[in-house]
C-alpha cells in the first residue's frame, strides 16, 4: 500500500510552511529506530534527493546543514517519503555513528517513566 | 542508552514553539512503522500522558483532537519519548485501524522513485 512517484512529483507534493520549511523525520532504514527530526527548505530537500547526503536547514544557525559535515556522522538517504498532506517528510537513512550531538544513537533517549 | 524520567520532568523538558505547539511523531510500537506526525500543545500532551489516549491539537480546526474520536482509529500510548533539545516528541503507540485519514496504514505512503 504505497505509491512510487518521481522526484519532481515528490518536490511538488511538499507543502513548505510560512518560513519555507518542512519537518523531516530521520529513521534508521535497517533497525527502524527513529533517530531525529530536523527541518529542510526546498534547497536542502533538493540537495538531499540529488546527492543522497541528507541535508537540513539549521534554524538556530540559519544555514545549510549537511548532516555530519563537521562530526562525520553522516546520513545516507535510502528512501524518501512524503505524508498525505505533504507537510512532513520521512527519510529512511543509513546513519554513520550516533545521530545525536550528545553522542546518543538517537535524539530520543529520554522516556517518560511510570 | 536511555533515561527514564518522571511525567513532571518530561513535561518540563518539552520546549513548545511560539504557537505553544510541539511536533509529535507517532510510531507503531510493535512494527516500528512511522505512522504520522501531528502537533500537541501542553494541554493535549498532558491529556495524552494522563489518559494514555493520544491526543493532538488540530491546527486546521483549532481544537483538541483525540485521535480516533470520530473515526474510531485510536492510538493507545505505549511509550512517550522527548528528544535532546525538547522540541520533538516520539509517541510509540498501539494503533487501531489505519492511522491516515485516507485509509492508508501510515500517512507516509508516497515514496520518491528512482
Amino acid at each position: 500500500m504505497s505509491e512510487t512517484i518521481t522526484a519532481e512529483d515528490f518536490l511538488s507534493a511538499v507543502s513548505f510552511n510560512t518560513e519555507g520549511l518542512v519537518p523531516a523525520i530521520a529513521q534508521d532504514a535497517k533497525t527502524g529506530l527513529v533517530l531525529m527530526m530536523a527541518w529542510m527548505n526546498r534547497e536542502t530537500l533538493k540537495a538531499t534527493l540529488e546527492t543522497g547526503e541528507v541535508t537540513y536547514w539549521s534554524r538556530s544557525r540559519g544555514e545549510v546543514w549537511r548532516k555530519g559535515a563537521t562530526s562525520g556522522h553522516t546520513q545516507k538517504l535510502v528512501e524518501a517519503w512524503v505524508d498525505c498532506d505533504g507537510d512532513t517528510l520521512l527519510m529512511k537513512v543509513e546513519q554513520t555513528g550516533p545521530a545525536c550531538h550528545t553522542g546518543a544513537v538517537s535524539c530520543f533517549y529520554r522516556k517518560r517513566g511510570p
